[in-house]
């Protein structure tokens, strides 16, 4: 075996939907990785689940800090968590799915050790993709919110009803908008909600980000695709009734009243993805949209 | 001047956003009805606004059935509030607009003398709008909600996220749909929130209901159009975390929890519709969505 | 055996891509009725292809003058071929598809044997589907061409550009629309080419006809669903460099020269189409659209 | 006035639709330019059109190599023309409208002297355009196409059905698509005819590429957007009946048999492309797409 580049590895579970199948496949990697004198850590909620407290643990924020690499067992929703930790420290995300591909996930659980081996072989393929970084100024005060590998959305909040805001891109007025709300997707995250709301699939190693208005009143509106630097900046007017909501992959969700300000930019550290050898990003859209079947 | 037909008058208004220019269009019909000796009625909130005790007033829900015609100033919101509550009592609904056409107000407050003349002695274009009656059985218990005219939507009711549900028409099941919510329109809602959902314009004398999944997660979902007479049941699955709501024109929002079953049918009231001679429903359209400027 | 209202059994086929398995398949199903002394017919290709001339034949167009069943073996293109034929004669139509579901050839070729028994002792289902019937008004000559069961499109005819056209409905202006070209479609149409184009799904029983604009300029255009027994006029601007051209069910290329005017109704008689007594239509739509899988 | 940096111009308009407002326009700028002493070059065609041997005049693909400046007078359309023979020479375009605003041409003719004078004193933008290159290799023999500004359209060339092929990227397989076609779009073609296709906008800045099936046959299908430096190759797949074309902003239609390829890559010189200082992408956008007009 190969000297690997990887001596620590920090192990990250999922355990709200299918705990139990992610419970064995951890095993299955531990054991793997105990058996070739891997130094292990884990995150405290995976020290919880296994009850296993013979490898330090830290909280996810802090566990790239302490590791190579970060092995996360669950859907693409638990590696767009992990991601957004690992990403300020520089180590790279390796996804192990739940049996079901993921964009993000491509190892199969049958498949663990075999392809683990390949990767801490350092057989791999290594993908930098970038995070938004999101801030909103409310009364003057700037607050800056989480990053998001996915996206940031612009929503109602409640009840789906019109919100109004202005777009502005690099300090230029693109326009005022009255919709239910506003995507804003990076490649990776254009095909996951942004798909749904009629965006375009962007190449995940395409420097851009989109901005998909959700039903919006002006027929016709389109999404836009701008610059990956691009500095985006929305104002909610004065003529909203209640406060809109901004989260970032799902999360953070915090209300902007009206005259607030969201400015959105690329967060300046990428996230280091981890795929095995045999990646192909075609392929995974080819299966994950369904284009094989022929009707 | 010819008998008409409408002899009792009850007038209707919006005061939230432009009281004062509906409070000025009211004063110019009242003015006229007064002259011509019509007997005049008011809803509560319009004896209110006027400070004008002379003429009897009702609730909005009983005032169709103490008056021949109730015209109805402010914009399309106001004019799908009085018809929820007009159509019971098969009594015919004008609109008078707040300066914008409006697709179902359609006398601009400049030619209110002209106009309401024409129809008052006849001369007008009576359309059957049909509405929607929806029901939410919940643990075994039956509740009927309200009316719409427009459209019965199914939403998370707060941050968006994906909700699952079953769709049967004719206790045929159709499909089970992952989506963001759910768009049931009439002809009359096709051109409102459900069009700004990518659903088709149905004309309103069609006799069909539009069914536009909102974001589906199937990225082949379709709008589906179904007769109008169908029997259309929406089960909300066991698989939701939190409860999605309902609302019926954008009213009445009630929270259906998991297991719940909402049942939605035409209602078998329809709404008469009262139109200028001069009305074009294609005209309309046009100016609308604006089809006549070519860039 | 109970009696069959269906005496004489029309045997229809289509040859080109896939004739093996067809010819396999109408060879089942020959010895099958010949075994059960039904009366058999052919339409010419048929007997050419079988190159059986014990059973009469005759084209394709008098076939249904002739049987009290079409059966046609094939996709749902040999159906289509088929059923304008059958219409006119009110002869119901059944399809044997050639191993993969189509919206109207139901029953497998594994079950020619099984299901056709069934449908020839009486228990099917039988739907009529309304086919539209256009004709063209050139320089004041009137041509009535083909009817259609899924669609009338509207096209450039050759490299693809603008056409401009104006639409009127019940004699009516609706828009000048300048596309790539209209697709008017009957409910059976509203899943074929007409779905590919962005229009709503019709259910088979909806009395309706979709109109769906291509690639249309105007971003704000939307497919527009109107009442079956409308009279759709679309007049060929004089704007028009070249000469747009109309087909049927992919049929009967006419060319429309500026000015030209087109005439699109119901046409009087409906197919009558004969399905298995376990079909569903929603059943068929979700296999075809593929809404089973989840990604 | 300054000393210009444009010394030479050549002055190229379009005759077919507007001849006499282009006309008009062009002696404007003729008799602006000949006070001011530059030396005026013209295309061929305008030297016909204006009967005016004054000038020296060469083919419009020579133009640029003689001029320091190319002014065109016309639509988008006429710019699109002329930017193709320029981009080889590195000369930069200038375009004034018909008196409709353009996407590329900016100058109204009514302004025509102080914008022009403006341009020549050296207050202007300048911003690179990309351009696609093409090329189709059949039975073994390659060939070289037109350059494109807008897009490359591959599409049945006839009626419209469905037509079959590859699609690779950076030599990987992407999909098999059945459609009526692909839309290959530059940033510059997306508000083109991409954009009536459904496809997303892409900011002319952005280095991508927008690849908007049409029609397709797979209802998931979605435009795709790719880095610009991509290499894109379509194979046309045996299994068409009949031979697909390939245009280049709407010229150069080559048919392309089944097993023919085309290769589509960034072409290496850039358009140069000329604005007046006040010009800004997105009020154009605003513009030419109605967002500012509410209804």
């Amino acid at each position: 075996m190969m000297a690997s580049a990887f001596k620590t590895i920090g192990l990250v579970g999922r355990y709200r939907d299918q705990g139990t199948e992610i419970i064995a496949s951890l095993k299955v990697l531990l054991s793997y990785l105990e058996k070739h004198q891997y130094k292990i850590i884990f995150d405290e909620e995976t020290t919880r689940e296994l009850r296993d407290h013979s490898h330090a643990h830290f909280p996810l924020q802090e566990l790239g800090a302490h590791c190579d690499l970060i092995i996360v067992v669950g859907g693409d929703g638990s590696l767009l968590n992990a991601a957004r930790y690992a990403a300020p420290h520089g180590t790279p995300v390796l996804g192990i799915n739940r049996g079901r591909l993921g964009f993000l996930t491509d190892i199969h659980p049958d498949n663990i050790e075999k392809e683990v081996t390949q990767v801490l072989e350092g057989h791999y393929i290594e993908e930098a993709r970038f995070l938004l970084q999101s801030s909103v100024n409310i009364d003057g005060q700037l607050q800056v919110l989480d990053t998001s590998l996915n996206d940031v959305v612009l929503s109602p909040g409640s009840n789906p009803h019109m919100i109004e805001f202005d777009i502005n891109i690099d300090h230029q007025f693109v326009c005022k908008q009255r919709a239910d709300g506003l995507i804003i997707a990076t490649p990776t995250g254009s095909t996951a909600y942004a798909l749904s709301g009629g965006g375009p699939i962007l190449h995940p190693q395409l420097d851009a980000i989109a901005l998909v208005p959700m039903f919006p009143h002006t027929l016709s509106s389109r999404p836009i695709v701008v610059a990956g630097n691009s500095h985006i900046e929305i104002l909610i007017t004065s003529n909203n009734e209640y406060a809109p909501k901004l989260s970032c992959d799902g999360h953070a969700h915090v209300s902007i009243p009206p005259k607030g300000k969201i400015i959105i930019q690329k967060y300046p550290h990428p996230l280091r993805l981890i795929h095995p050898k045999h990646y192909h990003y075609f392929e995974t859209l080819r299966t994950k949209l369904g284009w094989e079947k022929h009707h």
